[in-house]
């Protein structure tokens, strides 16, 4: 057989041990904390049904489904006009859509709707589950953006208890305190977005109105202004807009602002500021640390969202939203379970892994894969030296003896290398004494420690 | 839109949190002994390029590689005269690998010497890795055969030391001990295999020996015979295979009847004997308490190993093999890396969960994912509830509040169907003595446990 040049598909990545070491310490962080919370760990198959995810994520959404192309005969259901019309056209979407029946993943949520849908009889409300996988999308790679990366979701199903919104929140404190990242945490309520619009007499363009509102950020206020009268709204009403863009002071203030702008003009608005008043008194009750910023001009992509709406950013790190989410109402409705209400957020996994990286942040032995390695001096020695080893590795010290009876120096190299700290010598005085000789690579000091204890010097 | 009924595509699976507690205990437990033994984790992506994959697993294999479909217009490259053929004469697998440059993972080897032979110049050898990732394989679904499941590799490349093979043996040794299943390792060695087809005069035909050979458990020794008749042996070669057959005995006498029976017939053979020797040596010296029993009928299907060959049986449950592997020498040749020498194992995770499973082994706490519940009051004592909940959480327990001042039955169930074990109850006299009354579910006990104490009472 030829010889092939290795390589993967564009947008995908290997993980070398280092990097992953790295990975497992961030998502063992949010995964000890996710279980705190009561939070338990769901998976789903990584090939859904086609239908299943068709139609969930827009038109843009199904072009960037990974499809599977079924075995044996795929062709069989199609027909050769078809097939012409198509291969002339430049248009085979829908003969994909016959030669392939399963897609990869998009997300994690539509597979956990349908799976708490599939389920309904069996689960127990409110249903709390985390779910830690990798998706797929076809976007066209770019720094930063992946073919196949890893979602981290938190949700809970069957409970519109706003307790569920604090909890979330400490969620986002402890997560980001056990990982020393500095965040603040910006909260909404799309119930609040559209008591806007009802006020200033456009309830019909709530989505218009939101989507320019979550641009002020990034294109300022003119701007903004300029894309909503360019969507239809009056001057009027772009006028009543201004003081809500503008809103400044605490929370409990721009609450108050709000709650005045509003009136009596929108009932679904007083009800999202009763919401964000209770949230903002659990916060308090449960003394959450976290600096937590109510921003109106918060409104999130995507349009399941019903009430609470989330959005973490990091402080000291210039990256886009590292974990967002928000309530939802009907998640579950497409696959036939109507009104059950959620809430949840999910972390972006690769993002924090720059912030990590880029503030340094990665504790030294997320990378340490080996904390000592045993010289291998041969023959007698070789076999004292494996069963110390033997003995360390027993008591939990993650540890490796040299393969041969190498030079010393090729011994050394390796440890160098692989960044091991410690290098543990058993010769024939060493065997005499029961006392290995420990060496730390790292300082360079060297002791002589009894074989009973050696476990114990290496694991601290 | 339509309402959908939901599903899953035939032979994948959602794991439940029960299923997922169960499994994490299992991976867990793995891991942590890879780790010990100096082994790195390693992920490598879902997706290979199709050409990565096909012809590495045999004409079979390359039929149920799952294909990716290309993004966009993937018929441009196909004409259609080649379409209407294919579609014509049902046979459309040249088209299917031109509208699918890539495919998902069929095994975690195939992806690991591509990974090897592409970072080869930023390894440090012997490079020591596991991976634990899902594979997808088209097979025909049926029980216990999926078509997405886990693998469970551990592999050492770059390195011919039999070091290797013992610390592998200590791993089986250590997992199933960790899993409290008993089981015993059959061992054997392929040079051996050769060396006995070289002694009969038939080194040409040993696939075939080896093939009959390993059916001799299965088929028994006549029809094992009768096969090799089939396959062209001389009576005089099968009856020189006989007494290898049959050899009886321990390790130690095993191995003298074979280094008898090939005596100066085949250098290969010598060696093989020569390895098997050298680790029963290191067994010994390193009291390796596992039950290893070397069987020449032992051969393995996969034509790759080159040496030592390993396969792990259940002792108390009837189920295939559970973990197996064995050296291989030049894995990474077809990706331009020849004669680097490989051992390795793999765990069959699956099996292993239904051992598991089927002697009740699991741990009880595998399956929880909540300790304590707390009942909800409404009002100031659910503020209370959600205090005490905050620092028991911090303190680690997995606990949750009921998100609603529901009537006491319905908390009461839906603890009881959770399966959790404490409910902790916070009311006026509560919070006044600032002592929780906490219930266990599974005795009906009932204490009054001092608000800073309850994290520790219920972690016990």
């Amino acid at each position: 057989m030829a010889i092939q040049k290795p390589g993967i598909p564009k947008g995908t990545r290997d993980f070398s041990p280092t990097e992953m070491g790295r990975r497992n310490y961030l998502f063992d962080t949010i995964k000890s904390v996710f279980r705190r919370y009561g939070f338990a760990p769901l998976e789903t198959p990584s090939m859904e049904h086609l239908s299943t995810l068709l139609g969930k994520y827009g038109e843009e959404g199904d072009k960037l489904l990974f499809k599977v192309l079924n075995s044996g005969n795929f062709l069989k259901e199609v027909g050769s006009s078809e097939l012409l019309a198509a291969s002339e056209n430049g248009n085979p979407v829908a003969i994909g859509n016959k030669i392939c029946e399963k897609g990869l993943r998009y997300d994690l949520t539509v597979p956990f709707a349908r799976y708490v849908v599939q389920h309904r009889d069996e689960l127990v409300f409110p249903f709390k589950r985390y779910q830690i996988q990798p998706v797929w999308r076809a976007d066209r790679p770019q720094k930063g953006r992946y073919r196949e990366f890893c979602q981290c979701d938190v949700d809970v199903v069957g409970s519109e208890s706003l307790l569920h919104e604090a909890e979330l929140i400490q969620i986002v404190q402890d997560v980001f305190a056990a990982l020393k990242i500095r965040v603040v945490l910006k909260l909404n309520n799309r119930k609040i977005l559209y008591g806007i619009a009802e006020t200033i007499g456009h309830a019909d363009k709530m989505t218009e109105i939101t989507v320019a509102i979550d641009k002020l950020d990034k294109i300022g206020l003119e701007a903004v202004n300029e894309e909503l009268a360019g969507r239809g709204l009056s001057a009027e009403a772009i006028g009543r807009l201004q003081p809500i863009l503008q809103l400044s002071g605490n929370n409990r203030e721009k609450v108050d602002a709000i709650t005045r702008i509003i009136g009596d003009c929108s009932e679904t608005g007083r009800k999202g500021i009763d919401e964000v008043t209770t949230l903002l008194d659990y916060l308090d009750a449960i003394e959450v640390a976290l600096p937590v910023e109510l921003d109106l001009s918060l409104a999130r992509g995507l349009n399941y969202y019903t009430g609470a709406i989330f959005e973490v950013k990091a402080l000291d790190f210039p990256i886009g939203s590292i974990c967002g989410g928000g309530r939802y109402d009907n998640l579950t409705g497409i696959f036939g379970l109507p009104n059950t209400s959620g809430v949840g957020i999910s972390f972006g996994a690769d993002r924090i892994y720059d912030v990590l990286s880029g503030l340094n942040l990665f504790p030294e032995e997320a990378a340490e894969s080996v904390r000592a390695l045993f010289a291998n001096f041969g023959g007698k020695e070789e076999i004292g030296a494996f069963r110390l080893l033997t003995d360390v590795r027993r008591a939990g010290v993650a540890a490796d003896l040299y393969p041969e009876a190498a030079k010393m120096k090729k011994q050394f190299d390796y440890a160098q290398k692989r960044g091991i700290r410690y290098m543990v010598f058993v010769g024939e005085t060493e065997m005499e004494s029961r006392c290995a000789t420990v060496k730390n690579l790292h300082t360079g000091e060297q002791h002589t420690v009894p074989f009973d204890e050696t476990a114990d010097f290496l694991n601290r």
